[in-house]
């Protein structure tokens, strides 16, 4: 694991976790945790309960007793290390945003497909798609239970970033994170939507805003919430603090999305609504446990969305876990993530999202900033990224392999 | 009154409440009904509690003992009668969106303004603006408890059209209705977003649809929710079932707009939240006697968004009706609307939304149709209407002239 | 119409309105209204839109020209007007609670069966039976949707009371109103569960609570809410602020019943819930236009509380207002009830609840009252009253006459 | 661990993820595995993660290397294990209901008090104390926002029981599991209702209700919601499904509790909530995440129940979890019980809640049943107990030893 901060402590939380709930057909084991700073990472390897540390990522993924690569640092270091990993053999699962930008994403795809000829597998870490509440609701669609999808409306709202007073980390410097709320939490909406309808996004119409231009500057990047000293040198902002686009999908649906870290009192509102011609669902992660289902079959005088507890033993990933109505935190989707994964390479099969998938987030993420640098017009995903380089299509761009 | 169909029965009972719950300065009297059908004016007279009926508008706004005209009709008709009417020295109250298109709206609004030299005042009928709840948004915006405003999202999600057989109303005519879901509900959204604010929309970018292309034509018009007979002929839909776009302030929010009538289990959820650096509100009609209100500045382990119940003394309007918790419902807001648009007539003052205000409601309205034409480009509002006719600009055209 | 305060305003709100929305029989006027103080009846009569008023009321119910006499006095009023009025041959519609003890409950139900054989009709207050979402519930569960019922939870929570300085008030005063939250809002518990249910309370299991013993006095009786001078004088509550008991039904249901004017937040949480072998309701009058209903036969993968909007044309009382989602208010339930008892007064059929169902509730109340002075002995609600009178026993007894 | 059912399943995971996210003082290692049966143990402790299994506790309580015993089988075993461990100078964490009697749990708490004066420590697994929102909910109380405390309301309703398939288990045997729904649930509802208002239960009136008194026999004993077959042979169900009783608290509140596994569509509504003057807070564990608050100093016009998402560094526990909004899971309570109790042993402190404190919920439940059996009679919860021994007193009976 090359990475041990938020995202690399919810990763291994779930390595640690799958396998007292889940029957797995391979034993995961914590090898190496991989940091930058010696004494961190030594820090990091025993709290997380790995074997050993390391700060060297390239002599970690040399050695033969390496299986997988779990990438959990700022997006900037993804490409480089996924490359690497999947070349020498390891299997690869990647935090998303996969890259910086579509050719980087493309090049790791491209890695990903040739490896993939000799059953080293890459996945991308869109981790949400596990949490049991859209895992029914995508059991929902595919059953017909909504029929033909026109709506979806996705908002991942968030407000760590209210106050101008908040500080200047990584994820507000272009260089590392490639964007703003847009890659961060909007990347999650675009994955989720279109792997919930089995429909793409094709054309995009956006609107990027920065509110607060510059903020303090921490000695030490601090986390989510940190804050700054008075008087702190501030630094400049070079993403967006919120994006905002309507989309077309392949399949004719109409797509409203909003990502935002300024939206007061919304912690971590990620939801999502999809309205079809027979039936509806609604979802927010701040009541996880949660999916509203409105069935346009019912009785006329009995319809209503109808909060489903999404903890039945009929309910996807719920049953290795606890009786009915004792629900899931946040980190389970981890869990989920990390038990299909390991089924999928034991099975010697592709899991899914594939890096090709993520590209294709990739691409939308890209129009999305090309079509608000255009005066918002609509711009199709497929067409050239923002650097001039062509649309990627390949076999395995396919969503949903199986 | 002028039509007596969804709107009229509203209005009238509106206008026969407003007396017994608040102390008007003058006292309504619902006079003449004014209808297509003979049989049906005089039925609903009667049904509404006026003392007349008639079929000729015209013949009833020249009488003397006429003080006022409330135009219900469809929207091919208010231009022409709402500027006779002033012209005939009567107080207007005309049902929104207020015409068709821009050119006629500004004629509507010109009429306006010479009226109100002679005291005679016009208004629009953006009645949700007399929702409590909403009031209390506005005066906690007013009191600056949500401070700089960053974020406007708003929804409004019906679902009468979601079968593809619900019949061809008049509402799907864009020859009466101007345009669909956008004028029809939209309107309410952008006027509730720009009056809330205090800021006005100057630019969008937007995306219209038509999902289904032709239902079952009537007999005889149908109200909203009416069924054709199985094999009827079908006619062409004209209007869009569904409006996106988003949208720039004049104070530097960024807006999001959804309108539509297929969110299948959305019923009349017209919704709005505001994000501001201090505070937030959200509102949801579907739940019209409760404001959602999150302030900022509340100690940090006791922060969240609150159910305000607005039924208080102390909440605007509520303490003319019924103790604390006892809820209000649909048509109270048009009785408001009535208490306010009389209380403002008997002081001679103009009262608010002016045709000014609806105009450029109006203009938003027609920015949002030029830009999902134009490829979704973002669109200045106060730009050449559609037909080239030019932005209008009046010294009325100030929004909340207090 | 006697009594001209808080139910005077909501009843002739009711007879003005019912005949716009729905189709009558008979044409309802109001033609008096009657108070104690000359100068507030003949305000009061101008403000309800009655064409007379008096202070008189035994005058009022001797004139020919009157049909029906509406009583929305305090409680110690009830049974003489009733009782003079039934014999004058009036129908009655009688606030509830009834009466303020069960032989004077008794005494006017003998009234009313005699009335009744001679085709004049009386009928109790239970305004809450009329609210859309509750008739709803009851066709669910006359229709079995929820099977064999098992629990019933009501709760009625206020909070006006919450402050020790709220003032006293009649409804403070034993001698006035009978008893407090007990009789003011458990009654409509009680009322609603044994109407739902079809099941009637046998025995009840109680405690009380005073937890404020003296209240500041007001010069002039206030409303609910008023607010008494500091340094005022003050006087001793000789009703229970708070009222809690379990209960047996007939049919084998588990009652849990809690009224209280000191659930500090909850303003008007008039809520029920009941849970049978298939399904259950849940209901709070906080969201009045809502039920939730859960149904146990929905697919395993599928089952929640759903939230139905009880706007639909197919629902109760709803189709006369207006469009899908156009939620109602308070004061409606008033207007339904004068709907069902004008209807059934022009068929020559007895309302419901007529005074004996009402005279049941009177024995529930009294059993509370027993049982809390009992050591919270179980006590039957059939057992002789409080002051010794026996039970009440008539063929008209029976709850639901149809 | 001896146990290693569902609690057993919870405890593991606890103490396997204790060590990852909070720094402790001790280093807690799961050394043995105890079951009844060979195979299942052995499964168990690989399963579990634990070192070594054993099918006999009371060799493992004699071994030198184990520190700590932490008992989750069912209620009949609790006794003599805790104590048996107690006196072979291990601390000992024990599921609660603590025992099946009031004397059996005295026994316990008198072992207890004798270990804690050579430093070794008991304590009751009362798990839901750890819950973050509820902590918070204590702490308002202890900071005095919710004032002078009138009203506790508890509810805890499951439907597992509602189907009378479902099968006999354990849990309905009453030598086994001491009583059903009862000591179950309502001992969570009757420990958190205490603890959080910092007064005890004097006083219970109470009804208990079996509404489906046989029910088919498993082969083997099923967990929660196993099915039997069909036809299989049925045995009586022993315990109560329902409890209900109303209470007084030392402080002067009035409870009102509910505790059932009949309330269908309701799957674990751990329900509470506290009116006082000053404030409200509301907690439903189906939503364990949120706690409402209601604030009674608020404006006037701004007052409301908030939801508090308890997910911020701010709050009890969270900070050692995830960003704000990132919600816990059920297990999650467990984890912080392992944190609590390891951070008090080695501190040497007395850990709560003590058996003690066990004791006297123990007697309450006690109550409870001696309430039902008569007449629902007000009974003292420092009573005689049920079969006639002697109120327990002792100095470690205090709440809340700090």
């Amino acid at each position: 694991m090359i990475g041990h901060a938020f995202m690399g402590r919810a990763h291994a939380q779930a390595w640690r976790t799958a396998p007292h709930f889940f029957p797995l057909p391979l034993q995961p084991v914590l090898a190496v945790v991989v940091g930058r700073d010696e004494g961190r990472a030594r820090a990091a390897a025993e709290n997380l309960g790995a074997e050993e540390w390391s700060i060297d990522w390239r002599e970690v993924i040399a050695r033969d007793d390496i299986d997988l690569v779990d990438i959990c640092t700022p997006g900037d270091q993804h490409a480089e290390i996924a490359i690497a990993a999947l070349r020498a053999g390891k299997h690869v699962l990647c935090e998303k945003p996969l890259a910086r930008s579509v050719p980087e994403a493309i090049e790791m795809a491209d890695a990903a497909v040739i490896a993939a000829e000799s059953g080293v597998f890459a996945m991308c870490g869109f981790s949400y798609r596990r949490t049991p509440a859209l895992a029914l609701a995508k059991r929902f669609i595919e059953e017909g239970r909504l029929g033909q999808i026109r709506h979806v409306r996705a908002q991942y709202l968030q407000d760590w970033l209210s106050s101008s007073e908040a500080p200047l980390t990584w994820r507000l410097d272009k260089e590392k994170a490639g964007s703003g709320a847009l890659g961060d939490i909007g990347a999650h909406s675009i994955d989720t939507a279109q792997w919930l309808t089995g429909q793409s996004i094709d054309g995009v119409s956006a609107m990027l805003r920065t509110f607060v231009t510059d903020r303090p500057v921490l000695a030490h990047q601090a986390g989510l919430g940190g804050r700054a000293e008075d008087g702190a040198e501030r630094g400049p902002v070079t993403v967006d603090d919120a994006a905002a686009f309507t989309a077309t999908f392949s399949g004719g649906a109409l797509g409203v999305f909003e990502s935002t870290r300024m939206a007061l009192g919304r912690r971590n509102a990620n939801r999502i609504e999809i309205n079809g011609e027979r039936g509806s669902v609604a979802f927010d992660f701040e009541r996880m446990n949660e999916l509203e289902f409105h069935d346009g079959t019912d009785p006329e005088d009995a319809q209503g969305f109808r909060r489903i507890q999404v903890t039945e033993p009929s309910h996807p990933y719920t049953g290795a876990w606890w009786p009915t109505g004792h629900g899931l935190g946040y980190e389970h989707v981890f869990t989920h993530q990390v038990v299909d994964l390991i089924t999928a390479i034991a099975a010697g099969t592709q899991p899914s999202p594939t890096f090709a998938e993520a590209v294709q987030v990739q691409q939308v993420l890209d129009a999305v900033e090309r079509s608000a640098a255009d005066e918002s017009r609509l711009t199709a995903t497929t067409g050239p990224a923002t650097d001039g380089s062509p649309a990627f299509q390949t076999p395995s761009m396919k969503k949903d392999p199986s």
